[in-house]
């Protein structure tokens, strides 16, 4: 069995690729709200802390009841016990990456994982 | 303390987000290597997964011996064992993202780690 898997996503409304990818230490999905568009529903997470990049367009995030902007290039961290809602803004469409991995599970990282 | 933390990243060469995001999951680099440039080393990991969003341009991985294409929109998972290399194109920049995870930390996610 190979050592690695590459998929190419195309532009879709939700793509998950734990499945498509056989990951093991993290869940990501590929989202697009589009305008005017919210998930329509409050969450939080038992473990998993969450981090958002914001690809494209703009929109907003309630955490806890604060309002936090959204725009591209933004990088989001939620502690797993926030509860979150996502919004897009009325004028575009929000495009953003959703990573899920258990808090408290990373040990060394680059340099101090790394065999070089 | 919030639950979250939030910064907007510039276009850098390399953008690392552990520590200002105050990661405890995962590592999260932002790269971009110049038109005809490859990352200077072959390396592995110790308990890594490594997850790669190619975000523009093109180039290829050298994976344990084997080429692998890359362009926008493609996603890789790497075993920690793998033997890995980078490269842009001649002619354009490779831009992507890298996700370090620990190999098998992810227990529930989705609707199974949620709380809605």
């Amino acid at each position: 069995m190979k050592n690695y898997k590459k998929i190419s996503v195309a532009h879709e409304l939700r793509t998950e690729l734990h499945d498509s990818l056989d990951l093991t230490g993290a869940e990501i999905s590929i989202n697009t709200l589009p305008a005017g568009a919210s998930v329509p529903f409050v969450h939080s997470h038992r473990l998993n802390e969450e981090i958002y990049a914001v690809l494209d367009g703009t929109g907003n995030a309630v955490i806890d009841g604060e309002n936090v902007g959204l725009k591209a290039g933004d990088w989001l961290r939620i502690s797993p016990e926030a509860k979150r809602r996502f919004f897009a803004s009325n004028d575009t469409a929000l495009k953003y990456v959703c990573i899920q991995v258990k808090a408290g599970s990373l040990e060394g990282y680059t340099m101090t994982d790394a065999i070089v």
